[in-house]
């Protein structure tokens, strides 16, 4: 019989001598030196840097909501969501603009999977993302469940008082995204196409856009506000907009479009665009005049495309709430307002609010 | 339709001007001070004070496997998982020595529970266990699952270079536990027996020795290792000498023992006061003459008791890991050495090794 003692053992921790760490052949020098203590004890304990602050974010994968399919295969399925599980709570410590560093692993699983193939994958997965993305895994728990539920923790740290929240956005502002948008949705339900298995590396292996997360919360690009596109790119404007108490004005011509996707006719595609989840690109505000090449160029290139303006203001100075008449985004179509009497796909887009969780 | 923004909305956060953080009526000043960002954006962010190291772990509560019966009631039970779901995690920060400060929330949900009459109470024990603690809501994440899986991650801060691990034990040095032991295993699989439902709110509202645990992290009561007992007393003190490299002799007719447990004959209490889990006592060994009396006032008139002693070394200088061909914890029961070939319940202890997960 595997003890939850022998799993974390074998498969989550190497040893050396001060310390047990996470078995990633290189951890970096930084993120090694503020490790003081992983795997191992009651809990991690970790030196931040001088005048930082601590982000924190949690986030849940379940067998059946975020994965499908052959889910329980060895091959790239195990290690995808390894992998997916510790990049989308990267993800968001990188939407803060903020440094990552460590993540916690908490592994509620069938006993079934509780063997060396899947484990092995899986744990492949994990210290791949954690090696690509430089954290390092800290701690964990093992449970036995008959569902397969993932929760990852990730911790980060950021300059005093440089976190970027989504409550900034002002009138007159820019609306960006990074890379594309649609993949990962169109991937999710269209595996057994040959655009979607085009796109799979979207779904399964997102890229938090940590570079530009950082630049973003430093002059002279400091976002006014930002947030990852995880639930989908209207739902997730749609925080900014009620946090900033604004209003925004979206063209759906300007919609970056990776080579596979353009391939689909654009009534087919919008969908996946503005209410498929799980892209984790960076949506983000700028002041006029921005420099957006000169970012490009300071983070390796990443594509960021002008989606739209904030237009108006939607506050209730009462509850601090979003409160408008007009709705908190316009959608906009080679110049000419979309309305919901539109033909489809637009006439849609009202009931496409967004990947609901309930 | 309850979105997932709803649920946390209207459960799980409270607005004031500056931020949205837990509904808790009074968060300390000392916390709230810390807290720069709490539920509502992509990560909380927290400022640690000068000099601390940031201590985390985190811990999952499946449906079936730590909690049973009638679950799904909406008395007792939904509060109790939610008060424990925070209390075990809270331990874990303790048994650092470390100071707790706030926890995230990653649950996981059949959609027949996410209603109001649920919800709340669930609520209202995370929030009651926060206020007892001093901890702060900070984040979290909601899905919908088949099986209820809470997974609760607890962050803390302790003074650098202070933080007590597992490795620390030295021989001759006493083995002490706080409070008593056996009570919650017992009520676990006796919740229909009178003394089982005077045991119930040891299994349901542990009590983490916040105050003993930051006691042991200090002169003059420093303690060489510590741990809380979640998977049994055994197998915690296991824990503590295998990372020390040491042996350990407990006296079994010393083991704290409550009131109602008293009842029972030791032959059947045994059994749980060394194997059954969720105590959430905290283990720890100190010098000799070390002054007990002082610690217990200092800390409220916590229960300590002395159930032993380090007997030995048993490191393998090569692996750093213990090895010795003699057990690593020898029992005692009245001055005389218990075998497996002892009548029962003695026989039992070598197969009763403490809870496994798998």
């Amino acid at each position: 019989m595997m003890t939850e003692f022998d799993l974390i053992q074998q498969f989550f921790t190497v040893k050396n001598d001060a310390n047990i760490v996470a078995s990633q052949d290189v951890i970096k020098s930084s993120v090694a030196e503020s490790l003081i203590k992983g795997i191992g004890d009651d809990a991690s304990v970790v030196r931040l840097p001088p005048n930082t602050e601590l982000v924190t974010c949690t986030d849940t994968l379940v067998q059946g909501r975020h994965f499908f399919g052959d889910w329980e295969s060895v091959d790239q399925l195990a290690y995808a969501i390894g992998y997916k599980s510790v990049a989308v709570n990267v993800s968001d410590i990188v939407a803060m603009g903020a440094t990552p560093h460590s993540v916690l692993l908490a592994l509620a699983m069938p006993k079934r999977l509780a063997n060396e193939t899947w484990l092995d994958e899986f744990a492949k997965g994990i210290h791949e993302a954690c090696s690509e993305f430089g954290v390092v895994l800290i701690g964990g728990d093992t449970t036995q469940c008959d569902t397969l539920v993932i929760t990852v923790t990730a911790q980060g740290w950021i300059e005093r008082g440089k976190a970027v929240y989504r409550d900034g956005a002002n009138v007159n502002e820019g609306i960006f995204v990074s890379g594309t948008v649609g993949d990962a949705g169109y991937a999710l339900t269209h595996l057994d196409r040959d655009i979607g298995r085009q796109l799979a590396h979207r779904l399964h292996e997102p890229t938090p856009r940590i570079r530009l997360g950082q630049a973003l919360a430093n002059a002279p690009h400091r976002a006014t506000a930002m947030q990852d596109v995880s639930d989908g790119l209207i739902q997730d404007l749609i925080h900014i907009a009620k946090q900033s108490g604004v209003r925004m004005q979206i063209e759906l011509d300007k919609l970056p479009t990776s080579e596979p996707l353009n391939q689909i006719p654009i009534a087919e595609r919008l969908p996946y665009q503005l209410n498929g989840g799980d892209d984790y690109e960076l949506i983000f505000t700028l002041p006029k005049g921005a420099d957006i090449q000169a970012l490009q160029s300071q983070t390796d290139d990443t594509l960021i495309t002008k989606i739209g303006n904030v237009i108006g203001t939607a506050t209730d100075i009462t509850t601090n709430n979003a409160k408008t008449d007009k709705p908190l985004i316009e959608l906009v179509f080679e110049g000419k307002p979309v309305t919901p009497d539109d033909p489809y796909p637009f006439n849609t887009f009202p009931d496409l609010a967004g990947y609901q969780h309930f």
